[in-house]
């Protein structure tokens, strides 16, 4: 373990200035990607990259980078990356701790005058949380080789825009082919946004995995009748099957060990009238799972479920895939490099599963990658109640400082 | 039983030229209380209980009678009623079938010389529908004492219209007070807006009873967080513990022996995302039963498991009466002259309950009073598809002209 420490006070200054750049007309932090506010959040961090001594760099999607090349080596750099794009009425460390708790590793590494052997590049990559634009994680995507830029500038948004004539108008479409760096190792510092940390009183999550995530929209289809003339026998109840599929997936999930999750977060009626018995319900289903064997199979239960179900209740049950992405597992040698940084520090620190996606799920495509979390108050993310304390993110971040230290090569 | 019979056409030609009346500009019949195509239906109505040798008479709050009485006697009349309001988008059947199955009725005995002891009325109350003004059964709820006249006349429709001024604008205020007339009995037809004839070929049901209903809407207040990152265990799921009322309501109820009906109608869930778990579920209970200590002790089983799942999902629940009506029991010799004619006419009869509300169930307040139900096809009401055969339209009214002549002390 080093003696260097990463300098608390000017990480969370920077965390505070940025996450006032976007407010809106009510006080909302609204950063969308390639919006007039993520220009002006993306030129803060240039400006306080270039203040740290390092090279910025733009590619094509708009990914941004600092470039720390203190050897003017040719080896593979190691790359300290997230994103600065939010949610609407966002908090203001989702995605910012990991691209300004890199950019503090970086300033602190050089200010101590330590040379490491490889480049550390810090990154934020654009449209991560995909609200303006879909997909999200669009700019690591794009980075990894997993969808093409010309696709992908040619997104049109939410509000009409196209992504690409968007980031040229915020300046902000650089000249270099996505994927022009070549990571030797991907690491990314981020909140965790749910509540495991907090409720354990861990410091430090050495993340080793990130959760399928399949999605699934459910239509069940049964006939509206009288509430009061129709006799239970006869009804054929829309909302009465829905229910019983949210209970099914509750139950089911509950039942075993696992660290499957099932969510029903949207659900609909029709036609939602007190006195009519539901002709129709469409609702969400939200299945997770780190192994893609177990997310598979409790796929195929669901599936086996709506069929036995149907005829049961008398109901036409359809199901459209909105998506399906599969587990990924993060490189085995940089957990236990993180686990062994944690305790050196004398933190307490466990190996989890990532609940939501990172831009590091598309890193982990193309180099070794994984991730350090700390702790959310509350496990409250997306919101403007999203709170991490600061004795937490110094933890995180100097913990980040010594797996990069290790992982760049450079002196202990 | 008399030779006497109907005529079938003649009641067919008239539900269809009033089915006519009021249709809007994409062929819906629309025949909202006290609009325009009310006031075309009711001169329609007027004009047909003229031609048959009423007289008629319009009281305060719109309801408009025709008078026959051959004998100028002083004994209280019969009254055969209905309405001609309709919902939006309606059928031709539900009401006016027992209006114009009243009118023919008497104009069936007129025709034949037959003079009852008692003058027979045919009524045809203002707003049943509760469409545009609320409450529904509103005409026969001020006939029969429950709500004041000057109130109903002052009730502001979901347009912005008061019911006083729209009545006297069309031109069907009467003088007469509500209650002006005291019958000796009430006697409605009604399409059935339910299966249950329909699928057991039955052609008449004898009304013997009108479900009780309680309307509740409650509210669950759970947490919101991460459908991702949020183990099962730590969840306060507001849609998870609504969907397990929806199925507790269900197999509580089939499990019983009772006619008890409970439905779910609305479901709404917030934030009603696909990634985050609902922290609010707000839904409606519909519970029915014809036996009032039942329904109480279904809204007492409700409340109970309420608590008990508040406690074990840690939600909060909150529960508001929406409406409340006790059954209504119509009158057992009435229900047993029904039963009487159409045995007399070879027609197979069940005794019945009746799960929507009616006029009748407001007359019952103020004298004897039955329903006859003829089937519906499919169950169908409130539906352009409402449907019920010339057969059982003839039939129906065939037993209602034989249970009206016993009530009128018609000669046989």
């Amino acid at each position: 373990m080093s003696h260097l420490r990463i300098d608390g006070e000017r990480l969370l200054g920077r965390l505070r200035a940025l996450g006032g750049i976007g407010r809106d007309g009510d006080g909302r932090l609204v950063r969308l990607a390639a919006s007039d506010a993520d220009r002006a959040g993306r030129d803060a961090v240039a400006g306080w990259m270039r203040e740290a001594g390092l090279e910025v760099m733009l590619d094509r999607i708009g990914n941004l980078f600092g470039v720390w090349d203190p050897g003017a080596s040719d080896a593979a750099p190691l790359m300290l990356g997230s994103h600065i794009d939010t949610v609407i009425d966002a908090g203001i460390y989702d995605g910012c701790y990991g691209v300004l708790g890199g950019l503090e590793v970086v300033q602190t590494l050089r200010e101590a005058g330590v040379a490491p052997a490889r480049p550390i590049v810090v990154g934020a990559f654009t449209n991560e949380e995909g609200v303006r634009y879909a997909p999200d994680m669009m700019g690591s995507l794009v980075f990894a080789g997993g969808l093409g830029v010309e696709a992908a500038l040619a997104t049109v948004g939410t509000d009409g825009t196209v992504l690409g004539e968007e980031l040229a108008r915020i300046g902000h479409a650089g000249p270099h082919e996505p994927g022009f760096l070549r990571p030797h190792a991907y690491l990314e510092l981020h909140v965790e946004q749910g509540p495991v940390l907090e409720r354990e009183g861990v410091p430090i999550g050495a993340v080793e995995n990130l959760q399928g995530i399949s999605w699934q929209r459910v239509t069940i289809e049964g006939e509206a009748n009288h509430a009061g003339t129709t006799p239970m026998s006869m009804r054929r109840d829309a909302g009465q099957a829905a229910a019983r599929v949210v209970t099914f997936l509750r139950d089911r999930v509950s039942r075993s060990n696992a660290p499957t999750v099932a969510t029903v977060g949207c659900m609909v009626f029709e036609p939602n009238a007190i006195n009519v018995i539901p002709s129709r319900a469409v609702f969400t289903v939200d299945l997770r799972d780190p192994d893609e064997a177990r997310l598979l199979a409790e796929e195929v239960a669901l599936a086996r479920y709506l069929e036995e179900l149907a005829a049961a209740e008398g109901v036409a049950i359809t199901v459209e895939r909105l998506a399906r992405f599969q587990p990924v597992t993060f490189d085995p040698s940089i957990v236990r490099a993180i686990e062994a940084a944690a305790a050196a520090h004398g933190l307490r620190c466990r190996r989890m599963t990532s609940g939501a996606g990172h831009d590091a799920q598309m890193m982990a495509r193309v180099c070794p990658a994984a991730m350090i979390f700390v702790p959310s108050a509350g496990g409250i993310s997306h919101n403007p109640r999203e709170h991490t304390g600061l004795a937490d993110l110094v933890a995180g971040a100097n913990v980040l400082l010594d797996v990069a230290r290790e992982l760049a090569g450079a002196p202990g």
